[in-house]
């Protein structure tokens, strides 16, 4: 609900990009997974600005545990992280008050809320994602305790630029180590200078990020209406930006045929699995214990710095070049988040999978 | 939840393709809305086959009505309406009692459940879709008693045909006048023709629906988790078969640029439009006032006749032929889906935005 | 929400009192309990009238299994199950379209709705507690193939008569014996006399629901507002006619002292109880293993034969004698309801226990 | 779920008794309420230990508005408020880490976690209800924006004491200004003076608070689950150490006749009113436009300083004294927590029915 993901495992969020900070409740995490800060502090950081080329705010995103967390471990308790903002430049945004930029959420939410605050986005901010990758860090945490779960994610395409190495050979760790996270280095080499081309330009890019998780079991995912893959759909296309979806072959089967796209069976170690897996892992919205694959499209970002037709709320159309500081791409730091948003879908279904099992 | 859909405007399905039939609860639709029977036959309709070439199942679908309507308006309790299933050859599935499909949802149900109605898919069968529709055709009522709704899905590629005529030009009840649910003749044609060799060789072939509504207010969506287009993805990964959704200019945006990808503000009759419409309608997950435009990806049916690698309950592979009814596409069937998942996912965010409006 | 109880284990209810017919659909049963057909029709045959003294309405409520159970038992499916209307007297409420019964639903579903199913109660009538029963017949099946319960439920006061002894000391078949479901031989007596009287005066009477649970593992109940005592409280006052809820000591903790009211420990068999039980079983929210323990009170039958003044659609007061059938009671009627949303709430809180169990 | 309450008006809350604060997160109200915080610090005082003679803890409650305020009233975001804990003293808890007190969520939470947080009750702890205040707060703003809504709640009785003027006359300024939040000067005085009695004696009591509630519109709440009365109840039980609730005529309707019980109708200025009100402003679960009226038992509280048999996490039973501060009676400053659940469940129930409203 709104502002609330998940249903047994559930991240509630709170919080402005201009406001006193940004904050997540984690409610559901079981009791006894051990809570490593350091990993939290990671993923936070990989999110963070000046980690990548793409944005120039810089903030520490220090993370303070309210809650939730006794002895070096979750307690059952909901878990409230609260990270405050140290880097707002509210006078930025004055100018925005009484105008709608192109393509961002000022005008849909004028519309619905009637009030708004323009800081910097407000609650639409891209800040906001912040919250979601500290539920994935307990999401992390608890599947990790569990599971043999390795969770890769990397740009792909940026701006036309597409990586020619599956991310299912990517090495989590080289994949943050690239500051476009693409562990293939010539398609990285390629971003790196489009990016420079962009900033220079004031002009922005849109990307796909591609994901492979292995070591899920089967059997996670709840029909009719709470399949794995709708589940992963919703938490991909509720990120800021993200444009498209799509699991395993994809929209590539609008070309395709049944007897190439099935995933026929092959037995492995005396281990049924498929021969391809053209189904993403995923088949009548469950788990087959095949690796998840899935992809998500990021739009280019809408804040440029050439101007651009503004509405206004006088209802007129204003020329205008929106100031401050611009990411070139949203798909570089939408990486961790992405990461964040599959571990809490997981970490759901995984729960739900506790609850729902067979008896007999 | 599961077997439910929706949070206001919310559809519970239950049955079978082999059990005594399939139903529907409606629960949240206002009362007052004006009972339209024959609009929801028509519905019913144009889901079933024999209304297309592409299966040979032939069930009547007469839909009971059991609650929630008096004297030809809803009430404000649930609607229960209950589809017997007629048309049932038990018989067919007997040698699949232990065999796991390709691609089909035998193995994962097995995993997951323990036990498994294999007659026909059981609850995994598309005829589950059925109760989707009867859903759909009471938003349906709903919405067009309170919108100037318009809601157009077609047809737009099928085994790499694809239409060249926009959805947004196309009449309703044209599309589904064509067999293939495609208003594009040319397109049309060619779609029949592959659909007649493709039963003949015993294949399938996968395809793609585009959608385009008209006359939605701008405000409906509810940020952060709850978007328009998450909750829409969500909707439309549910559907069986479902391989990828995007919105607006979706995928496409990995070769895009802001300059180009922003929906700049145009001012039109003193209300402010945008000039193009890569967003699909729906900024900051709240629709802005122009079309919802989105994608659906539908994979070619994993049934065919060829013979494929099945696992076993034992743990072997198998060779075998699936005998059978077999469509040679979903994505015929699954226009009238789209719709009604479309219309209950607008319903609800609706009935929503009516909770959520602003009260200054 | 609404129509629906539960979180994990939900059951959604349909149909009105003069409709075709009364359904439940129960989803989030796990797969693989063993459907027993004949509880289910002993739990809803202990509803029926006929079965006590209370009511002339006489009805089979054969139960139609409508999915969700295949070879014996549940498959994880959700299990629809459809009792049709038989005896129908809608002409007995043709007077009562434009009347507002006292103490009825009537004039409060007109306000709420705007328009009203006046036939009988419609959706408030006492007929939908079936749809209740039968989703408490599943959660037996599914709570006793996990676990020892015994449910004892018992008219404890009718009318201001009360039975002497506790229902911990009540056997289960023996309350069901008596028509007053009151297995203490002198109270029931005294209370079946007084319905006869009742009967004869065309009037009715409140009383009181007292329950005991045995076999209740400790753990159960989420903190802090799902509470196994708040989802009991809000199970049994959702109940027609429920008019107060209270658990262990209850109301009576108005004058007790903590150092008397306190449930201090006691090591039995080398496990820990407590001494007393004024608690009922729960502390903090969750059982702690001593039999649950709450009383339930219900006010007498708003429909009595005696001229009252009624509210008028036209916004008089007009005085009106119902015609029809009357139960003298609703308590009688209620004991088997009330097992049935005390049984769904267990059911429920397990399923939940079995998702949020600590991992250490 | 767990730590959210509400469907529409939603507070998610978290912290414990001896962690950094507590907080809460209000989601789902409108947009354009005036945030009036000296509400907000008004509500905490109240609750607030030192305003009243039940408790020695004292700390200042500062709550801090982290987000979801501009410009001095809601934006439809999220509101999270957080109060920080200054009275801390960890080491009165140290003996309690292997030994759970009677009647204390310390043995159940250790059955059901694995894991506890033992200081101070940790997530049991009556510091939780803090957060239920400003949830409370929150949803007064709104309620009071659109209703004349005045809700009154006075500790009635105190072990055994109880107030011979009816809490509807108490006007509830003067019941915050009694130190027992009784404004009956007879019974405050008894019940002040067997307060001093019970800290001499280390002891404690019960009580009962009562509600009436004018002002509520008919048409509030949502049969048949999520009825006005089940929703109160739920909210009531959810309070630490509450035992009871009962609406308009309650537990008394086991010794009355439907005669006698009925609320007639009566024509005043036009309006349909009832004579009497034993159904306490509820029928159907929907609101009559009549005063709503209830009551909440609350237990004497568990720590006491005489020694009693506390359980071991060894197994044991061990005769202990609890040191540390201790309230004689939880009921007093239960009043505002009372009035907080109140005014949050009429907050969603009021955006609930603004959805669910008729449409013909």
């Amino acid at each position: 609900m709104a502002n609330t993901f998940g249903t047994l495992f559930r991240l509630t969020t709170f919080g402005e990009s201009h406001g006193p900070g940004v904050g997540a409740v984690v409610d559901g995490c079981p009791a006894g997974v051990p809570f490593n800060i350091e990993m939290l502090r990671r993923d936070l950081s990989r999110r963070r600005p000046g980690q990548s080329l793409t944005t120039q705010r810089n903030e520490p995103d220090e993370p303070e545990i309210l809650s939730g967390v006794f002895e070096g471990a979750t307690t059952g308790a909901p878990i409230a992280v609260l990270v405050r903002n140290s880097d707002q430049r509210s006078h930025d945004y004055a100018p925005l008050a009484d105008l709608y930029r192109p393509s961002h959420a000022d005008f849909t939410y004028a519309k619905k809320y009637g009030v708004r605050d323009h800081r910097g986005g407000g609650r639409a901010s891209a800040r906001e994602t912040l919250a979601r990758v500290v539920g994935g860090a307990v999401a992390r945490m608890l599947l990790q305790s569990q599971l043999p779960l390795v969770v890769r994610a990397a740009v792909t395409t940026l701006g036309g630029i597409t990586a020619q190495r599956d991310v299912a050979e990517m090495n989590p760790d080289h994949i943050y180590d690239s500051p476009v996270r693409c562990a293939d280095h010539q398609a990285e080499q390629a971003m790196i200078a489009l990016l420079e081309e962009l900033r220079a330009a004031g002009d922005s890019a849109g990307g796909i990020i591609s994901v492979h998780v292995d070591g899920l079991p089967a059997g996670l995912g709840e029909p009719i209406y709470d399949k794995l893959n709708a589940r992963l759909a919703a938490a991909m296309i509720s990120i800021n930006g993200a444009m498209g979806f799509e699991m395993g072959a994809g929209f590539a089967v609008g070309t395709s045929r049944g007897s190439a796209n099935n995933d026929q069976f092959v037995e492995t170690e005396g281990r049924l699995r498929t021969a391809t897996n053209n189904s993403g892992g995923v088949q009548g919205g469950i788990s087959n214990g095949m690796p998840l694959r899935f992809r998500v499209a990021f739009k280019p970002p809408s804040s440029i710095a050439i101007p651009q037709q503004h509405g206004s709320s006088g209802g007129d159309v204003v020329t205008h070049a929106v100031q401050g500081r611009h990411d070139p791409s949203i798909v570089v730091r939408a990486v961790p988040v992405v990461e964040a948003m599959t571990l809490m879908t997981l970490a759901d279904l995984w729960l739900l999978s506790r609850a729902s099992a067979g008896v007999a």
